[in-house]
């Protein structure tokens, strides 16, 4: 946009010098702001839809699991001390007494010397304390084998209580619900679990050269990417996705699109041009709010900078750059840690997945400013390489080209070619 | 299970001797019977379903991008020959002749010593090559600026084409679909794809043993944890799941629930005991099926060596293995591959994300298989250490502790303390 407001603005900036470069927030406490904010609110949903989401409440065993000896192999129930001292040349003689039966209870008792048939999953009976493999015994008739293994108590089998044991605290708030986690859930018997509802996340797309992907931009006009860019980001993060639309540069209509995203969002991205016309009027826009507070006003990292992160009714309001590079990366490394925020997830975020990568080219960065640059990753024999991706923050086409980013911290003016770096998948 | 029928398995099982231990299949050769199945169909659907969806067709782009010349700085558009050679010291003078729109073709044009306002996005006028940023110069008057920079042709500016070039193959398909690549789609206005179907994949437990969640077990019976986590995988996998629920180990009833099943999905997992009875068992009723080929019989892994798999008039059935650990390892490593080739994922593939680490104690293998050891990643100040997660394969509560697998390839007979290996997350 560059409206009779934004020359202004523009005009305003220009006329306060480089004052506004000297505002800009550490990355770092940009991201301590995340705890302005509450998390949302828990509901209660069947496990099979568990996985993904964060548990929102701390799961105690209620049972031992298993609650009964069960065997993990083939073969003979028996006291381990029948097989004391057995091997191939000496083996044990055991009396095979009977079976056990799946599922059930065996009602027999093993005594010394005695064994009974069992299949992997069956429950051993009163007396034993461990199993032989079939492999591993030989039938000498209808009533006898031969055993050539000493088996050691507890060999074998799963005792009670040794995957789980009862009134232990096996699962915490916080904690995101994996296909294991989801098991364990089912092991207890929980059909319903509760976690963290979805944080709602609205988007609104604002510029006067932003048409939708339906129409047929004339010339000096754009698709609006950073709708279809963001909401898969933020499908990706956990979190549901609302688009109310492309906004005109229009004061009130903005303010009223902001106070209905606001009513429905636990979130909401302004989606906005860079220039700093767009910012400023972001910014007077979320002031004008009730209850609104400006917490952020430029962030020290590249590309990004022009971020606007406000605080309206406890809800998080982001101005997100306009380009859509940029817009990827601050949502992929600011916005992205409060949605987990907002989802309750409190454990394991620190376990970020990151690749160890060699950088193929050196690369430039500015003291001061975290620096994210995008890379391809490329495996040459048994080591990845990480081939930095040039090119404008405007264009699309560097992200679909690359398969990460490699952060240079504050302090560092750049990294050699070589060095081993640790890249963010995106 | 342990029936008669089972019975009777184990025993022939025992005749056999060792002999069924020489039939594995190597996993290369496991993962290399995937061509023999086909992909799945393909639809259309709206642009913002398709994060995490596989292309089903290559994008060639209909237009430049952008089909105009863009700012991306707020300043003054010119040609930059008007700057050659200015400096703090030495800036050059330009007459300001107007301001561009946002969103509009602007009419002027600019000709040697001038420039217009321009916002970031704006669209360049006629003659002009470049932008100089509002912090590099200075207003004189209302038609004069003092700009202090040399700007090269093409600087801060994105020309046509320099994005995506008419005409450009910019998806494949096979490839997945990121936030980046939803956001192609959108510049190129794109509503609808075409993607691969998610597979269908069905789910049949067997296991006199086993009984639904919603039940109190007795004893001797425990609750039906394998649908739960592999209903997790299938989903993380980008595949539907179908239940059918647990089935007696009743020969009948298993083959008439496998024919249900082959009608409804694009594959199936019989998820049933390690028992060499269930197994054959398994095997049995697969073999029944009209137009079937027992193509594995075991694999040299470990855990997961009691895996089946067929194929059925087109259709990949595997029989699992019975322990959570085993099923859930097959799952990822074997069972996983063939999900994304239905899927029609033919690119980027290779690019499985793995995470180094150093491994905390010496962890044994045997060779002439691989074996996948369960490991806890925690950082220590600058690395990460994988940290063995022992306990044995019918444990959940190993794989809620773990974070991932450490491969160890068939040739090698174990790994040192302090080795670095790669993570593959789960």
């Amino acid at each position: 946009m560059l409206t009779e407001d934004a020359f202004a603005s523009l005009t305003k900036y220009w006329d306060n010098g480089m004052k506004e470069f000297f505002k800009v927030t550490d990355l770092k406490r940009v991201l301590e702001y995340r705890t302005e904010f509450p998390q949302v609110d828990t509901e209660e949903i069947p496990l099979l839809e568990t996985v993904g989401r964060i548990l929102a409440e701390d799961i105690v065993a209620d049972v031992d699991l298993p609650d009964f000896p069960r065997a993990i192999v083939d073969g003979y129930a028996l006291q381990g001390a029948s097989t004391f001292g057995a091997s191939e040349g000496n083996p044990a003689y055991l009396n095979v007494t009977g079976s056990i039966a799946m599922g059930e209870s065996p009602e027999l008792t093993i005594g010394p010397g005695e064994a009974v048939r069992i299949a992997t999953g069956g429950m051993l009976p009163q007396g034993a304390n461990g199993v032989v493999m079939i492999e591993h015994t030989e039938a000498i008739d209808d009533a006898t084998i031969e055993a050539y293994r000493s088996i050691a108590p507890g060999q074998n089998m799963i005792s009670i209580g040794e995957d789980i044991k009862k009134k232990s605290r096996v699962l915490m708030q916080g904690q995101m619900i994996r296909p294991q986690e989801a098991g364990l859930l089912a092991a207890l018997g929980r059909q319903k679990v509760a976690v963290f509802q979805k944080p709602i996340i609205g988007i609104i797309s604002t510029g006067d050269e932003i048409i939708p992907i339906n129409e047929t931009p004339n010339l000096g006009q754009i698709r609006d990417i950073n709708s279809y860019t963001l909401t898969g980001l933020i499908h990706e993060a956990g979190a549901q996705a609302i688009s109310f639309g492309i906004v005109r540069d229009d004061f009130e209509t903005l303010l009223e699109k902001c106070k209905l995203a606001l009513n429905q969002c636990d979130m909401i991205l302004i989606s906005g041009g860079s220039s700093v016309g767009t910012r400023d009027f972001t910014v007077d826009v979320l002031s004008a709010l009730e209850d609104a507070k400006i917490l952020v006003h430029g962030i020290s990292i590249s590309p990004g900078k022009p971020t606007i992160l406000a605080k309206v009714q406890n809800k998080a309001f982001w101005g997100m750059p306009g380009h859509v590079v940029s817009s990827m990366i601050v949502f992929s490394r600011v916005v992205r840690p409060f949605v987990k925020h907002f989802s309750g997830q409190t454990h394991g975020q620190e376990k970020e997945h990151r690749l160890n990568a060699i950088l193929t080219r050196n690369v430039a960065s500015t003291q001061g400013r975290v620096d994210f640059i995008r890379v391809r990753l490329r495996q040459e024999e048994d080591k990845l390489c990480a081939d930095p991706v040039l090119g404008k923050s405007g264009l699309i086409s560097t992200m679909v080209f690359a398969d990460g980013l490699v952060e240079i911290d504050i302090n560092t003016e750049g990294l050699d070619k070589g060095t081993e770096v640790q890249v963010i998948p995106m």
